[in-house]
């Protein structure tokens, strides 16, 4: 029993390590990711088209007037939106897909998605989370000072997900999006053919 | 984050080999299992306080009178039911507990229980299922034809489940469980007092 596809959604504070979860759980195939516009610049090592696609302004709201986007928001003066088609196609072929986004952004996707999966990625501790985005050192003092300000905000949204993941450990955080995955599956909405059809053979 | 352990229905045909992966998942140590009394024969094998609590009808009964029991059903000409006391105990004591119940008696558990998750085991085809109840080898025809008439029964109620399992590879069924398990525990309304302490300090 196959089905479609899962859009999984991540969301978390910056520094809960969300991004490092996504990418371990690219390694095993079986899911695809969601590749969001930004107007950011490009941090060392990002490339165009796979971390990022990377818009200026004018071409960012230009996707936003035609449409194109299943969720924008502006975060830290930078807009960052989630191109729709792909995930579509994704999820019909049969393939979960991952969108890590801003809670924002989330709270759209669920307006236009309420069948996506939700999950909120935390850092074990408030104080873990500042020397975690201290420890990055990308950023100046004021960004890191808003962005814990956010997470705080952030944080008092998790009843809009529907699980909480906390990331002391990578491995296991990655473990726990793998049974999600699995159980999300198993769920017996997604078996009313399945069993209509073993009925009537 | 411990909290309380969860409530485990685990349902399905005869045949469908809920027993097997009840006792699989028992090997584990995370579970336990609620032990059901019944009024039934002990098969060859079973032993008392260990498979079922074997009782009288007339000791049966004195159980119900004395609300002893959680859910309790007729099958077969037998009765089965569910001691409740050790559940609770259990589960406070933030174990799982497993309780491998007939479809009548779930729905009772789910009006007492509504937290509980309900399982439904899945023989992979109805012919497959057959052959399980005829492979066992220890029930008359009769009983094999009321088994047979009864799952079909029990197949059309699988929307009163959370999850169901098509039960075609005894580790992956097991599996499931434990994936839904894990999955269950990460749910939002599980982590509210964690995520208030953590704003708090």
């Amino acid at each position: 029993m196959k089905g479609e596809g899962l859009k999984i959604v991540l969301s978390g504070p910056s520094g809960s390590g969300k991004g490092t979860i996504v990418q371990e759980l690219l390694k095993d195939g079986n899911y695809k990711l969601s590749i969001s516009a930004t107007t950011r610049k490009a941090r060392t090592g990002e490339v165009d088209g796979v971390h990022y696609f990377f818009k200026t302004q004018a071409e960012f709201e230009d996707m936003i007037d035609h449409e194109q986007l299943l969720e924008y928001a502006c975060f830290c003066n930078n807009y960052y939106g989630t191109p729709k088609a792909f995930i579509d196609e994704t999820v019909s072929s049969g393939a979960d897909i991952l969108l890590e986004i801003e809670i924002q952004g989330a709270l759209q996707v669920k307006r236009k998605y309420p069948e996506a999966i939700f999950i909120f990625i935390m850092p074990p501790t408030f104080d873990e989370l500042k020397s975690r985005l201290k420890g990055r050192n990308t950023e100046s003092d004021e960004v890191i000072n808003q962005r814990l300000a956010r997470a705080r905000e952030e944080l008092m949204l998790f009843k809009e997900y529907d699980y909480i993941i906390i990331n002391d450990n990578l491995q296991d955080a990655v473990d726990k999006v793998i049974a999600i995955s699995l159980t999300e599956k198993l769920k017996s909405s997604r078996y009313k053919a399945f069993i209509e059809d073993m009925l009537q053979n």
